[in-house]
């Protein structure tokens, strides 16, 4: 099996020291050795949160992460906004929705960030509990201007969860100094580690919202696995997935000793890099150039040229993949992924496996 | 940080050529690579669970795979009885009463069997729609006869969900054969790969039960799971914890090369090897021996000793990480567990330092 260049939203590149960390024999969670670790991986977490708060480590995918908000923090019938700007704002609907919420989609179009003005009179009128938000779209290639969208929260006293599945540890989101309530985050993304841990912050308001929630929740307790990340030996309510949980430490140790804002920028020149060579093939970006996230980039596919094979000849003849569109840009649109573990030659690589196949396939 | 022999009940030793395969650079899971190896650990549950329904891999611990059990098939307000002999019986009472099932616990007694007369009784009288019960207890050490069991509850017409997430692989268990309509397990017990996925198979009974479910579930919907596993390209709504995956696809492999009939003898061999050199230490069994366990074995502690200090010099002297007793039995028992990846030497050394620790401490 050829091993690839994963340019995708996820899994991305895992680092030879922290593969190596999660190929070891997995600690037993109830050791000295596995408290220590975990005290290291919440602290590193909440650098990278940004927050005073905990942060709950939870054996699951990002989707995961986001239904034990939504189990934890609301009740059958609370009125909910989600404004969604492609797959994981309607995902995040579709969670409210399977909840029981009394959950409204305000859908500002895929390729589209979320408009503020819209949004703001929304929220002034809208009665809602909570807005729900996705940070950085990746089936779209959009980031949100979280840092407004909070503000508008905030004015009008409505909670604020964001989806920060892809974004966090890439580009800039402070949790306590935006006063965002929930965020959601997980290990394959940014984080440079295998798939299989979500991670989850709260704010005090949020935590005083999980005490009267009535959704039914076991598994996905944030209040019972606080209790555990607060015990003197900190761990898990259930045998967590230790290996993973191994593989971030090791990997969040390597962010925060590279130093956040080096981190977000070269976030920030890889996107632009990435935005200014497929203009240069003559390519076109899916949304307007001041939304583009600087860790996912989506292309129009111009009609000449099939999604599929520009994939699949990047695949084969490169060892590069990158991915297309989901829902309704499925064959439209080509997405690379550039976030979490990516180096100079990956996307040195990347971009000339495109430019082959645009000159191939064209 | 010094490796040590995990003969707890989980966490459990890896074998290096899974650690090989679980340290490897994750798949991405759209590829035709991850659909061919997801489709061969499928066919090797299959075979493992003894059935011929799909297998639906969560990434979760076990207690997620018995959470999606209960989420999936029963309804607000079903009757069920829960057939407890210890902590996982009691986990799984919790677990049906968060979701707000009208759930009775039979409590056996820690250290007991299923009392089979006792259990028909309630199930003949009790209108029940659901028995759930424990395959292994590994908080006792006791292992349940799941066969007669499943036998009285068929007898009455009531479902039985089986939590067999110590015993799926280590000893005998005939889903289909035997009639019963869940089994859960999960990847770091007798399937020798690291933490962090759990596995659930349903009977069809089951599965139309999952159809007039009311709870609410997203990430934990077997339905859905269903779905993308009976793909042409068999993948997971979400992103699953690919190389832990990769992990088990290989574990089982082997597990299906030596043939599960060895693996039982096997495992048998080690029970009775391990119950024999105790008793010849002059220590008993919590559980009469009949119904002991032969994946791991619950020791009572004599009054001169203390349970941690026979724990700390097995894991300081000789490498060896046993476990004490929860709940009620915390002080008062030590756990030896000798199931998944247990090779001869791993299991002369900690009988060994368990004599030594005994010699030392008395």
């Amino acid at each position: 099996m050829k091993e690839m260049i994963l340019m995708t939203p996820g899994p991305t590149m895992v680092p030879e020291d922290v593969k190596k960390v999660a190929g070891a024999q997995p600690l037993h969670h109830r050791t000295e050795d596995f408290y220590e670790l975990f005290s290291n991986l919440n602290k590193n977490l909440k650098e990278i949160f940004k927050t005073k708060n905990e942060v709950i480590t939870l054996t699951s995918s990002g989707t995961g992460g986001m239904e034990a908000v939504i189990a934890n923090l609301f009740s059958t019938g609370d009125k909910v906004l989600v404004a969604s700007i492609g797959y994981f704002g309607e995902r995040f609907y579709d969670i409210a929705r399977a909840y029981g919420l009394d959950a409204e989609l305000q859908d500002f179009g895929w390729g589209n960030a979320v408009d503020l003005d819209v949004l703001e009179d929304k929220l002034k009128n809208g009665n809602y509990k909570a807005l729900l938000v996705t940070h950085n779209e990746t089936s779209t290639g959009v980031t949100n201007n979280v840092k407004e969208i909070a503000k508008i929260a905030n004015k009008y006293g409505v909670a604020i969860v964001v989806d920060a599945v892809s974004s966090l540890g890439g580009i800039p989101l402070e949790m306590d100094e935006w006063g965002i309530d929930a965020v959601i985050t997980c290990s394959q993304k940014c984080l440079m580690s295998p798939p299989g841990l979500s991670f989850v912050a709260l704010s005090e308001r949020a935590w005083k919202m999980a005490e009267t929630s009535n959704l039914p929740k076991y598994y996905f307790s944030l209040k019972k696995a606080r209790e555990g990340v607060l015990k003197p030996n900190p761990d898990t309510p259930a045998t967590p997935a230790v290996s993973t949980i191994m593989a971030v430490a090791k990997a969040t140790n390597m962010l925060l000793e590279l130093g956040l804002d080096n981190v977000y920028k070269r976030q920030a020149e890889y996107g632009k890099r990435v935005r200014e060579y497929i203009k240069s093939l003559g390519l076109e970006l899916l949304p307007e150039e001041k939304i583009a996230s600087d860790l996912i980039t989506a292309i129009k596919v111009p009609e000449k040229y099939k999604a599929s094979e520009i994939i699949s000849h990047m695949k084969e003849k490169h060892g590069v993949l990158i991915t297309g569109g989901q829902g309704p840009l499925k064959g439209k649109i080509i997405r690379i992924g550039h976030m979490g573990y990516v180096t100079e030659k990956m996307l040195t690589k990347t971009l000339e496996a495109l430019k082959d196949a645009i000159d191939k396939e064209g």
